[in-house]
C-alpha cells in the first residue's frame, strides 16, 4: 500500500528555532551602515526599526532558540505542515528518483510566510506596540502579516505596489478581510510617497518605494514599527520549523535526501527547509548533501550577480550586507513570480554559496510554468509562480536519475499555492507568456553603483 | 495543552460508504420518469446517462458499499482531512460551547466536491469511456470533476454558465490547467444552447441551460456519460468519507456532537458530514442529537417550499423526484454562494426533513459574511460563501449556549475556502452587497407548475 502523506501531531511541533550561523565556521561578515558604510558589530541595529527581541535575534550565536509558547500555539492552527511523496508525479515521469515535498500552501494565508509574520506579531506585542507597518507586491508578505497581527491583537499597515494594488485586488481583499488597512504605494502619507507622486502621479510603484514608505511609517509613529519578510536572520530563523518538521517526516518515511531543493527569492522558505538539513554537511555528518537555491533569469543575484556589498534596498536606507547581488538599481522583468524579484539574496545563504556549502541555479517563467502544469496533472496541487522553481529544479534532477538510473532521494520545499495567480496560467495556456530577455548590461550598470567597501 | 487539530492518518481512510437508505424506515419514494410520471421501480433509470455502477449505486439499498482501491489511493492525496476544535472562536464568543469542524478545503480543488467527484471518474473510466460531461455555475464542481477525469486520463466538458465565464475566470484557468474543456453556455455545440441564442444571442446563461446542454452533448456522443455533483443518492453516498472520518476523529477528541451542522443547496456536503452521524438517531442510540441543514433566504426550498414532486432541472428533461421545492422554474436572487441556489433538495435529506430526524433553516446572505469574517479573523480560514451559512447557524447555537450556560458539542462542515469568492467578502466591506427581498409570489408561481401527481 502506497503512502502518500506522512503527518506529525501537534506534539511534534518545533520546540525551538534553529540559527545555523552556530554552525558556520564562516558566517557572514558584520552589516555596514547605510551612510557611513561603518561595521555594525553588536545590536541594536541603528535605526531600530524592528522589536528589539528580533534584533537580539538577527546577531544571536545561539544554535538553538526557543519558540515562545504563544508562537506555538498559533502555528498550531495549521501546523505541522504535511510532506508528500509525489508517487504520481514520479510515475508520470518515469523516474526512479524518490521525491518528496514539504506543503506550506496549506497555511490561511497560502504559504510559508505566516510562520515569521506570527513570530514577528508575537514579539511586537511583547513590546507593547500599537502596530506593525509593512510592504507587499502582490500581497503574499502583506496578507500573512495582516493574519498574524489580527491574531495578536495588533493594528498592521500594509504600503501594497499600486499596480498590484489594483490589479490584483484578490490578495488585498484578503489583508481586509483580516483587518489590516492596505494602501496603494506610493501614497500620500509619507514624504517619501508624496515625492514620487509629485514627480510621477501616473506611476505604477515598486517595491523599493514601498520599503521607504512602510519603514518612515513605522519610525515616525508611535507604538509602530517596521516588519520585513525575508533575507535577514531572523526571519529565516522562523522558516526553520519547515526542515525541523521536515527532518522528523523523512525519518517516518524511511528516508533521508540526497538533494534538498528551494526557490529563493530573498530565500527565507528555501533556508527554511534546507538549513536544517545542511546542519548534517557542515558537521560532516552527511557530506554528500545537496542544496539547490533557485532563482528566476530574470533577476539572476546568484547565477549572475557578484558576490559584494550592497544596499539592502532601493533607497539605501537599510544596512549594507555582502550578498550575491545584481544591483540595489538593477529592475527586473515584470515575472509572475513577483517574490523573486529582489535585486540581492540572504547574507547566509550567500555566504554557504561562496563556501561551496550550497548550489544555485535560475529558470526562465515559461518553463518554470509548464512544468507546474506537468506538477498540477499529477499531484492535483497548482502551485504559485516562486514555487514553480523549485518543481523545475526537482524535475531537472528527477530526469537526471532517470538518465543515470539512480534512485536519488530528492525534497523540495512547495511553498505555496496558486489560487491568486492564476492569470499566469491562464497566459501559459494561451501561449501568451511575454518572453523576456535577460539584459546583462543593466546588471553591469546597476554594479557600478556599489559601495566601495574593500 | 489545548489540541487544535485532530488528524487520521492515510490507513484510517473509510474502506466503505455509508448508505443511509439501508437505516431509514421510510426511504423516500421511487422516481417518476419525466414525461410519463410513471414510477421508475428499477434500474437503469432512463435515459442512462450516468455509469451504470452509479445507477446501481443510487438504488441501493445495502447499508455498506466498499469503496474501491483507485479511489482510495486518490482520496489520499488530501484525505482524510483534518478536524479543527475552533478554540480561538469559541473565545472571540465566550460561549461555553465547545465547537468543531471539519475542513474539507484541503482538497486541491478546495471542497467537498471531488469526493464524488474522483469516484464518478473512476466508474467512468471501468465502463471504457472517454469522457464525462458536466455542467457548472461559478466552477466550484467544474474544477472538481476536471481534477477527477484528469487523474484517470478522461477528458472532461464542462458547460459553464456564460456569465460567470466571462466574470469568475479563476476557476475556469483552475479547470483548464487540469486538463478540461470548458464553453460559455449556451454554446452552439448543442441543439438546445443553439436554440437558447437564436433567441436572445446576449443571455447570460443559466444553471438550467447548462444542465441541458451537457445532458445533450453527453447522450449525442460515443463514449461520453454526464457527471452531476450533488442531489442524487449516489452523490451523497459518495461524501460520507467526511461523516466516517470525523466519527473517529471526534473519538480522539473524547466527545460526541449534541449538533451537527452543514450548508445545503443540494444537500451532499451536509449529509456526506451528517448521515454518518444520523445513523445513531436512527437507530435509537443518540435520540437527542440534532441535524441542521442551511439554506439560503435566497432559495428557501426547505424552510418556505413545498414538500411535494418537482422536475430536477429547470428543462424538465431529469426525473422527478419528491422533494422540498420552490418549484423547477423558480430563479433566485444572483446571491454569491451560488451553491445554495437550487430549487430542490437532496430527496433523502427531505424525507428525513419530513420525518422529524433533522432541522432545516435559512440565512441571508448579509449576516452570513459578517459572520464568516469573524471566523477568519479568529481561526484564520477564509470560506466560501456557501460554508457561511453553516457557520452562522453554529454561531447561533453557540450564542443559545451562551444564554443557557450550557456546553453544547457542536461540529459543522467546513465545506470550502473561499479563495475564488473574495469579490463577495470585498462587497461586504465596502457595504455594497445588494440585498434581496425574498419573493414569495414567485415562489407560488414556480409551485403552481409542479407535476399532478396524487
Amino acid at each position: 500500500m502506497k503512502q502518500y502523506k506522512y503527518l506529525l501531531q501537534e506534539k511534534d511541533l518545533p520546540t525551538h528555532w534553529y540559527n545555523i550561523l552556530a554552525d558556520m565556521k564562516n558566517p557572514p561578515p558584520f552589516y555596514r551602515h547605510p551612510a557611513t558604510l561603518e561595521e555594525m558589530v553588536n545590536p541594536p541595529m541603528p535605526p531600530p526599526v524592528f522589536p528589539m527581541a528580533l534584533i537580539e535575534q538577527e546577531f544571536s550565536k545561539e544554535r538553538y532558540i526557543e519558540i515562545p509558547d504563544k508562537v506555538r500555539d498559533v502555528l498550531k492552527l495549521w501546523r505541522p505542515s504535511p510532506i508528500y511523496r509525489a508517487h504520481r508525479w514520479e510515475a508520470a515521469l518515469d523516474t526512479p528518483a524518490k521525491i518528496y515535498y514539504k506543503w506550506e500552501g496549506v497555511s490561511p494565508p497560502g504559504s510559508h510566510k505566516p510562520n515569521t509574520a506570527v513570530a514577528q506579531a508575537y514579539y511586537a506585542k511583547e513590546e507593547g506596540l500599537e502596530g506593525l507597518a509593512t510592504e507587499t507586491g502582490a500581497g503574499q508578505w502583506g496578507s500573512a502579516l495582516c493574519f498574524a497581527t489580527q491574531l495578536f491583537g495588533l493594528k498592521c499597515k500594509v504600503f501594497m505596489v499600486t499596480i498590484s494594488y489594483h490589479q490584483k485586488p484578490y490578495r488585498r481583499i484578503l489583508m481586509e478581510t483580516w483587518g489590516g488597512e492596505v494602501v496603494p504605494s506610493p501614497s500620500s502619507e509619507t514624504h517619501a510617497g508624496r515625492a514620487i507622486l509629485a514627480k510621477d502621479p501616473e506611476t505604477s510603484g515598486s517595491l523599493g518605494i514601498s520599503i521607504s514608505e512602510a519603514i518612515e511609517y513605522a519610525v515616525t509613529h508611535d507604538g509602530w514599527k517596521y516588519s520585513l519578510g525575508s533575507v535577514v536572520n531572523f526571519v529565516l530563523l522562523h522558516q526553520t520549523v519547515i526542515g525541523q518538521e521536515a527532518r522528523m517526516q523523512m525519518e517516518m518515511a524511511g528516508d533521508y535526501p540526497d538533494i534538498v531543493i528551494g526557490c529563493a527569492g530573498g530565500g527565507s522558505n528555501a533556508a527554511g527547509l534546507i538549513f536544517p538539513f545542511l546542519k548534517d554537511k557542515l558537521d560532516g555528518t552527511r557530506p554528500d548533501l545537496r542544496a539547490i537555491f533557485v532563482e528566476s533569469t530574470a533577476c539572476p543575484s546568484m547565477t549572475r550577480g557578484i558576490y559584494a556589498y550592497d544596499w539592502g534596498d532601493t533607497a539605501k536606507t537599510g544596512p549594507v550586507a555582502k550578498m550575491h547581488t545584481v544591483g540595489h538599481g538593477f529592475i527586473p522583468a515584470p515575472v509572475h513570480a513577483g517574490g523573486l524579484r529582489y535585486h540581492g539574496m540572504a547574507p547566509s545563504i550567500c555566504a554557504l554559496l561562496d563556501q561551496g556549502q550550497a548550489e544555485a541555479r535560475a529558470y526562465h517563467q515559461n518553463a518554470i510554468l509548464g512544468v507546474a502544469v506537468n506538477f498540477a496533472q499529477s499531484e492535483g496541487i497548482v502551485v504559485a509562480p516562486e514555487t514553480a522553481h523549485a518543481i523545475q529544479a526537482t524535475y531537472d534532477e528527477a530526469m537526471a536519475c532517470k538518465e543515470s538510473g539512480e534512485a536519488k532521494v530528492i525534497l523540495f520545499n512547495c511553498s505555496g499555492h496558486g489560487h491568486f495567480d492564476l492569470a499566469a496560467y491562464d497566459a501559459f495556456h494561451r501561449h501568451d507568456l511575454p518572453d523576456y530577455e535577460l539584459e546583462q548590461i543593466k546588471i553591469e550598470q546597476a554594479l557600478a553603483e556599489l559601495p566601495q567597501i574593500p
